[in-house]
């Protein structure tokens, strides 16, 4: 397909790449980040705009892949009559791009995505469409770049995904940060810990979460949760998370 | 070295295991539990008994792997004069050991370990000695079996590492096994996850957690945010722990 990719966020840049891998063509990196748009349409071997310039009428598939409420910015000088039309926000509903085409999508990603991956990791990707003919291109297209679950989902289930995904991954992430301070603190080297992160996220394949769960909480070992909380006595706002998790690991 | 297990629980079954891979002898498996013993010693081809029977003599090192609590019952009942013996334990002081003989010793891994696991992780082992002696013992040792970090830890370093180990291994499983109960009622296929997390736990080591940070809070998406609570209205357990979580990550 010919493509153009509005935005040059992270998730603009990794999907582009993901497009350009696949085989598509990016004909237009289209962007209010003139910079940014540059140095992502360099790296996909196209041109790249901003938003005073036009955008091109050449392509088949135009991908909204800008912060949510970014969103409104975009479709509000958008007509693109004929085209397949789609963002990639899972809390946005789809009928926000019905003034911009008849013929619109959601193409979400499930997955972290930051431009400066070395590496492309594998991307469940959610669709949605106004139209049969717009659902069948998008899960052709999600096929093209993902070995992953290609799947429909509407409004509601990409934002229930989008909650599961906040707590596995942005909360779990954040887990890391406080740790990784923590450790910064107290002399102790972060990396360090690192087979374990990797260990209890990756046996999650073969063990559903609730039978891995290891730890004082789950033992329910007072002795050496009362030792955690007295070191943690200077931390407060890590105690009250430590508090809150051990509880809610013993209930169980 | 010929080793004395005494334990059959988690921790004494993969330092077993990896013990026997390095080509230490395993000359006996010691443990309350008769039933897990036999288990453990027939894979690691070796006899087991339990406490109402004899400890082998023979062993120059004895690995006390049982639970944090169950310690003191082990050591109340063992005299082993010339013997190198460690407690795999983070959380308790390495001289509940000095009755036991005159060479003593903390072998601590840094891992969240499952008898059931199918391949041995990587472990980085902390370890500590009443004598240099032990101490250079028990480095050999632990640099055996492991190809990470090995390093000296006192008690209060060891606790250290467990609060933070608690927090990026314990607490992630446990927001693991809270999405995967979500999704469930929600009917989503918690799997869909896996390839998210997994991106999540191993992007860490090339970049500092905090400059990983992506979702709705770090964005400060009010809008986002908004929809995920009323979402989890019909989750107030999960609700408090979102929105902790999301002020914890907005304070920086």
């Amino acid at each position: 397909m010919n493509i153009v990719i509005i935005g040059s966020g992270n998730v603009a840049a990794v999907l582009g790449r993901k497009f350009k891998a696949a085989g598509h063509t990016i004909l237009q990196v289209y962007s209010r980040n003139a910079s940014a748009a540059s140095v992502l349409a360099y790296e996909l071997d196209t041109e790249s705009t901003n938003y005073k310039t036009m955008i091109s009428r050449q392509a088949d598939f135009y991908l909204i892949a800008v912060n949510d409420d970014a969103i409104s910015e975009v479709t509000d000088n958008l007509l693109l009559p004929g085209k397949l039309v789609a963002h990639t926000a899972a809390s946005v509903p789809m009928e926000v791009l019905k003034g911009v085409s008849e013929e619109y999508g959601v193409f979400y990603p499930l997955q972290s995505l930051r431009k400066e991956m070395v590496s492309l990791p594998d991307v469940p990707v959610f669709f949605d469409g106004n139209t049969d003919t717009a659902k069948r291109k998008l899960a052709e297209l999600a096929h093209s770049i993902s070995n992953e679950k290609v799947k429909e989902a509407g409004d509601e289930a990409r934002l229930k995904l989008h909650v599961a995904a906040v707590m596995v991954s942005n909360f779990t992430n954040h887990l890391y940060a406080l740790a990784a301070d923590y450790c910064r603190k107290e002399g102790l080297d972060f990396k360090q810990l690192l087979p374990l992160i990797e260990e209890t996220a990756l046996r999650i394949k073969n063990v559903p979460p609730r039978e891995a769960q290891t730890g004082p909480a789950v033992r329910h070992d007072g002795d050496t949760i009362q030792k955690h909380l007295e070191l943690l006595q200077a931390y407060p706002h890590l105690k009250n998370i430590y508090v809150l998790l051990t509880e809610s690991i013993q209930q169980g």
